[in-house]
């Protein structure tokens, strides 16, 4: 057997382990009975311990510096081999003992953040945050970084994601989208929200709303599935079993349709992929960055578009006849596109939600550089909200202790989530390009056109190439803020008729 | 580390990999989307090769041999090294490229089965049975035995059962049972059965029915699920997480429920551990005899006494008002104890159930004794059916085709049916001499003094007795038919006033 042939069927067995704790997991969210959850844990435990140890076979590493020394390779064995790399770098860089330090305190501090939110006190949480912020200081120490340290912590979510790279991209953003949120708030244009908040939405007329319209963008429900959890998300073990969940509040019918349009962007993405890199992590899906633009791209850009609007309208209307009586295309079309700075980053609109992740980028990127202090982070949060959103937290709880991220150690991940809405921009503008009766093709129902523009420029194009360079070879530039603030002031003009 | 302690370690990590095989086989037959069905077979194979793996690894043999020495052993530390070396053995004899041809056969049998079984063909699966047979009897040569090669398949599913065991056992109730069924068949006195076929029954209904009495026997719902599948069965992964399944048919409302008693006496059963022998083997259920036990107490000692019928009818009564109308817990009871001789066995009546099993017994016997050829076995199955139940199928569907098992390669599994029963009545017998108010607490749906009996003899008994061994402790007498005779004799008097 070839050195390439040996690694690829390490991978797959790596692979297999992943894909079985895929399904521990769904299941773990969806539908496990409560008293299994400490047995899950080990299970979960023993699947992680199971595929590290693969990862980290120093057989891998004897056969990656092999490989790397040839000559003739094809974009996916080349591929193969640095994704290979980078994940054993990564997992042979950090000591054994370190991850389970790590492991074993993220379980203390997910306990701690969980009390200090619900008792809406800091100081619970305190101790166990100055110590995530250590541990993931030593994180980066152990993976090495060329400038700052949170470069390598962005590196995890994202290859090659830097500080140098996204601040351009934040301080444009910053600059276009905060005048625009500021004009929208004085214009004092706020659509008629009545009709959505005055009625109930019944959770099986919100079900085949949600179904139809996944079904209609291209979901493959022979290939996955649809559930429900506390916490949304899409999951499952490989392309043809992906399973995205969504969540129900009979006041609020935006809330599952926009989620199921969110997992949907996820789980067609997942489905996308090449069968013939099964098992090969050329074929899996690319960075955070790229996951998440489209999700957002199906949820905002075509889900909060107005012909999309207006292709959705009778279906809400079947399914919720006595409440959408008198309700136009036009004030659906406003009612999903309400602007209005507020203090959860999960529920925020499409323009003020990126200036919650900026927010956190830039604590964080001051919390772990050691320039801003853990019992100065509360004040400084709710100031960086005056200051950002105009608006302050009343308390803890909707302040600096909303996110459960920090709790499980996750820093560098949140710049994803608007890497994901600038990409989302960005993708449909060259789409548009190909597809120009794009938006007659929305008002008609007719989604396949951009999923298959989707499936050959991102979907089949796997982890082959870096996040950056597969933005680049898709559009035809490299990452930028310009296509969403473009999308965002169109938008808002048409909206609420103001300019910034 | 002390071998002992050693070995249970090596013995916790292929539990925890069969508990991951669990979840996996279970959502397969519940929920994984169609599509899913390859991968999933390569999950399961990874996941089934993976335990072999560890399972025949040298150093269990080396610790066995050293602990097998040992002289100052715990009755669950003997039980926990004499099952290891079981399984050790088991695993050890076959030669892997058997195993693998085994699976292989298994696969290409099961597509032939289910052909033949579609066109009423027996020729097309005629082949790969004789090649099962074959190979069940190369499989028997491998592990070994003392007297005959079937013996060494009975002791795959029930430790140490022996056709020499069993011939008195099915003698003494062939004896006594077909004499019984003759007469009930003779006396023409079949119940009325006008309400239960002439009415439709409502999934709803059937389920909330199933629910109240599977949570009032005692079922933890915590601690597990009840859901639907093609063909039910009781998985899941662990005391924590036991999955039953159930099917629903609204032209027959007994499917279901007396189907989720059987279930929820598997899953009693497993709930009922002992939680201080986690992932260890002499915790676990003992063979398929006592399991079945557990399911056929429930679903008919229980579920089809008279006493059951009267606690019981109030709850028929609210799910289905209508259909209920003037049925009396004597009506009910009748109904659901039909004695009446039919074709397929997992249709049967309590009383005909066991003759199926005894012709299966019979016909396998001589199979692997080579003293019936395959080409002769449609009509040895017919001719059997015609003298043991007086009825003869109209084609081979009905016949030789209805049962999966031999496509599986499962030769020496059908008893454990018939010992279920058999056990079950036994078990029951002893537990009266304890509870001498059962049938009123019964009548009064007061099943917890029961399923604790079970608990305390049975259940947490785990396998630290062989099973013949643990009926003898927990009843005071060795497997015998005659309190299942003595049962049934008794209950087909009453029912039809007959004697044999």
């Amino acid at each position: 057997m070839s050195a390439y042939d040996e690694l690829l069927e390490r991978l797959k067995d790596i692979d297999m382990i992943g894909q079985i704790g895929g399904l521990l997991g769904w299941d773990q969210e969806v539908l496990m009975p409560p008293k299994a959850a400490a047995l899950r844990a080990e299970q979960l435990a023993w699947a992680s311990k199971a595929g590290h140890m693969r990862l980290t076979d120093p057989r891998i590493g004897e056969l990656l510096e092999e490989l790397e020394a040839s000559e003739e390779l094809d974009d996916v064995q080349a591929a193969n081999i640095r994704l290979a790399r980078e994940s054993y770098d990564k997992a042979t860089k950090l000591p054994t003992e370190f991850v389970a330090e790590m492991a074993k305190h993220r379980s203390e501090s997910l306990v701690s953040w969980t009390e200090a939110r619900a008792k809406d006190d800091f100081s619970i949480f305190r101790d166990n945050l100055a110590k995530s912020i250590d541990l993931a200081r030593q994180k980066a120490d152990y993976l090495g970084f060329d400038e700052l340290r949170y470069d390598a912590l962005l590196d995890i979510y994202e290859t090659g994601l830097t500080v140098a790279r996204l601040d351009p991209l934040f301080a444009g953003l910053r600059d276009s989208v905060a005048p625009l949120i500021k004009a929208v708030v004085e214009s004092e244009n706020r659509p008629d929200m009545s009709w959505v908040e005055g009625n109930s939405w019944a959770q099986s007329g919100q079900e085949a709303l949600s179904q139809g319209v996944t079904e209609a963008i291209g979901f493959d429900f022979d290939a996955g599935r649809r559930d429900v959890s506390t916490h949304p998300f899409c999951g499952g073990t490989n392309p043809d079993d992906v399973r995205w969940t969504t969540r129900y509040s009979e006041s609020d019918p935006f809330g599952s349709l926009y989620g199921s349009m969110h997992e949907t962007g996820h789980g067609t993405y997942e489905q996308g992929r090449r069968r013939d890199l099964d098992f090969q992590p050329a074929g899996e899906a690319n960075g955070l960055g790229v996951h998440e633009s489209q999700s957002r791209m199906w949820e905002n850009q075509v889900g909060r578009s107005r012909e999309f609007c207006e292709w959705v309208l009778p279906l809400w209307q079947q399914h919720f006849p006595e409440n959408m009586e008198g309700v136009s295309a036009k004030a659906l079309w406003q009612a999903v596109n309400l602007v209005e700075p507020s203090l959860i980053r999960v529920e925020a609109d499409e323009a003020t939600y990126n200036l919650h992740i900026m927010i956190r980028y830039e604590i964080e990127k001051r919390l772990i550089a050691g320039d801003l202090e853990v019992d100065d982070l509360p004040d400084a949060w709710d100031d960086m909200y005056e200051k950002f959103l105009g608006i302050r937290a009343p308390n803890r709880a909707l302040g600096v202790l909303q996110d459960i991220h920090w709790s499980m150690g996750a820093f560098g991940y949140f710049p994803t989530y608007t890497l994901g809405n600038l990409y989302a921009a960005q993708l449909l503008a060259a789409a548009r390009e190909d597809l120009p009766e794009h938006d007659e093709q929305i008002r008609r129902g007719e989604f396949a056109p951009l999923l298959a523009w989707m499936r050959e420029h991102v979907h089949q194009r796997g982890s082959i190439l870096e996040p950056a360079d597969l933005i680049e070879e898709a559009t035809g530039s490299p990452p930028s803020p310009d296509a969403f603030v473009e999308y965002l002031q169109d938008k808002v003009e048409r909206l609420y008729g103001v300019t910034a």
